[in-house]
């Protein structure tokens, strides 16, 4: 089917989004019925407006350098469309004449896909979603292009406070971490245990309601053992009603609450409530956007997942999305394949209660297995010296 | 002189305080004088308990991977002595048989560092201070060990986030970013500048008094201009009385303060008084102890300052701190000086007004000629496309 290809990007990026670009780009010049290979600024925003840019223009310098490039070269949005929005979508599509439309997002840009699919026919138009995501929260896939690198950088990072704990009581260190809704993200930093003794200590995930009296004995008692306690955060954390624990009373210009800071309310607990010093970091988007914590194995992933969905397209398929089935893990073995987008759109895929511990406030070693390969690289190793005592 | 040596490390850590500890252990073992080669647990708090560990006990394979380790290796504490704390001091320094010894520390080290130096006298043991802060504000030495890294850091990390300013736009993202009373770090972001219109667009320092209504003006302006602003802030500002201007007006079980985060009050701002959205990173310590941010010549430099002083002690020396003395920054070139401990005790070297520009909210390209080689290796080169538009 002769025509163009467009790709869209939704929501927020991973530090690997732009590899998917560039594997659905070579691959797409592969293919002599790919005619124009366009891309959406600032994503579905873009696409409502007509606002194309043209990829077989960009130097393929610039093209090459994409998967160590972060954030979104096209640029995203987080527009929540409406049904009045569909019909203008499908027209602009066959105005600029789409053929391939490939839409690289998390469980709400699924959504959007299918119900374009659904609307365009795979006689007019091919859809197919790249998922992305550092929440890892998507059905259907073992894990997500842009997790393995934002749990690699949890994991580093998770490490290098374990050592600053060590290193310069502090006494509580509480790290907050990305990952809305679901906990993979924070779990990630059970990867940087060294041994008991050593943090993190404690990590907490939205998948179990935070009980603030729970919270407080175990750092209390930590605290007793250690000279710095680690606590890592989820930035999701909820009550057993469901709400954050971070609420901070404050609204903004838009009526909207401000969002408080988990790591903040933690550390606030523990000087109020234990009379303990404590500190809390934040790194936030930081985290999705670090280069230099890319994990290898990620990165080529991201790349084949966007070549698979241009394969996929130029041989038939539509309404699907691409998901990546693992065969083994270790050595790890993994082999993409399509699951219809019906059965990914607006799924959350939660952290598995059996990966937390009864008490949730660790991560069962199984996780660890699982994440392992995703991180790509070993870990960097840090001293921890002898310290055999002068007598 | 025969006797022992002995390093302790004071205040917070640096990514290449480590790496100091190597330059300290390697000199000492190549002058047969320095018998026992000595650490204190903890810095000050160890010296006090005479809690020494014996570093020619540690392994090689340990000793040469304490460069890339973050944290420091022996332990630290903010210890502020009193003046009954120093003939103790002396007491066991004697009774150890310390003959050589290195405090590895800021502006408030050094002070220590010159009590004891004056106190022991050159004849029973000479005292050397290395330097090193993140901060970069100790006076007579062009720069710090420590400063390379972390303005690396915060360098590459502002490169980021105006990669996601402009990839996703929240609209108003702020950084905060490490280094108390002093703007050398936040200055750091003015590296990342790729042009006029990409972030970093405002900087703000502790040495300007922060102006509320200038500010507003001036995100405002920028947020009419480019699609996603981004501000980068030092955690140190303060209003024209000097007080912090992220008074969260919480105290905590001691008393004290709890400081509530210049770019979360930043971002409330935003959100509050001009109705834009905002979100704020504080990566805070992750800052100073991320190990893939190094700069390579902030390690190098800081194993050269440690093995400097040994040779410096052995020499004669007593009552210096090793400096850096810079002959040209194109190519860097510098050697290693000793200068009084009094000329740099308590001493805070603040940023030149002379590199801020009028309006307080930018630097001047001459502080990013003095900073460039601090940093090592180039920037990493992120790719912005060409976005040709599709007509």
């Amino acid at each position: 089917m002769e025509g163009n290809l467009l790709i869209a990007h939704g929501g927020g990026p991973t530090s690997v989004i732009n590899a998917s670009l560039m594997g659905v780009i070579d691959e797409a010049k592969k293919h002599a019925e790919i005619k124009g290979i366009y891309g959406a600024c600032q994503g579905i925003e873009g696409v409502l407006a007509g606002d194309f840019i043209d990829l077989r223009r960009e130097p393929t310098s610039k093209v090459n350098r994409l998967p160590f490039t972060p954030s979104s070269a096209l640029g995203s949005c987080r527009r929540k469309l409406t049904d009045s929005d569909y019909p203008l979508i499908l027209e602009i599509l066959e105005k600029f004449n789409i053929r391939y439309l490939f839409y690289n997002g998390g469980n709400d840009s699924m959504d959007t896909c299918q119900k374009i699919a659904a609307l365009a026919g795979d006689f007019n138009m091919r859809v197919i979603g790249i998922p992305k995501t550092i929440d890892n929260d998507l059905a259907q896939t073992d894990h997500c292009p842009g997790y393995g690198s934002a749990a690699r950088y949890v994991a580093v990072t998770t490490m290098e406070m374990a050592q600053e704990a060590a290193g310069l009581p502090i006494f509580v260190f509480v790290l907050e971490v990305m990952g809305r809704n679901a906990g993979w993200l924070a779990a990630a930093a059970a990867m940087a245990k060294r041994d008991d003794q050593h943090g993190p200590h404690l990590i907490y995930l939205p998948e179990r309601p935070f009980v603030k009296r729970e919270f407080l004995e175990d750092v209390s008692s930590w605290h007793r053992q250690v000279k710095g306690v680690l606590v890592v955060a989820s930035e999701g954390l909820v009550d057993d009603h469901g709400r954050s624990i971070a609420d901070t009373g404050l609204v903004d210009g838009f009526g909207h609450k401000i969002p408080g800071g988990v790591g903040q309310t933690l550390s606030n607990l523990v000087i109020n409530d234990l009379g303990i010093n404590s500190r809390n970091e934040k790194p936030g988007l930081v985290g999705r956007a670090s280069i230099a914590h890319q994990s290898t194995l990620d990165r080529e992933e991201a790349i084949r997942v966007g070549e698979f969905a241009v394969k996929s397209a130029v041989g038939g398929k539509s309404g699907y999305m691409v998901a990546i089935k693992r065969i083994s893990s270790a050595p790890y073995e993994a082999k993409l394949k399509l699951v219809p987008l019906a059965q990914v759109a607006n799924v959350e895929k939660k952290f598995p209660q059996e990966w937390i511990n009864a008490r949730g406030n660790g991560i069962n070693p199984n996780f660890v297995e699982y994440c392992l390969p995703l991180i790509g690289d070993p870990l960097p190793e840090y001293v921890l010296l002898e310290k055999r005592k002068v007598k």
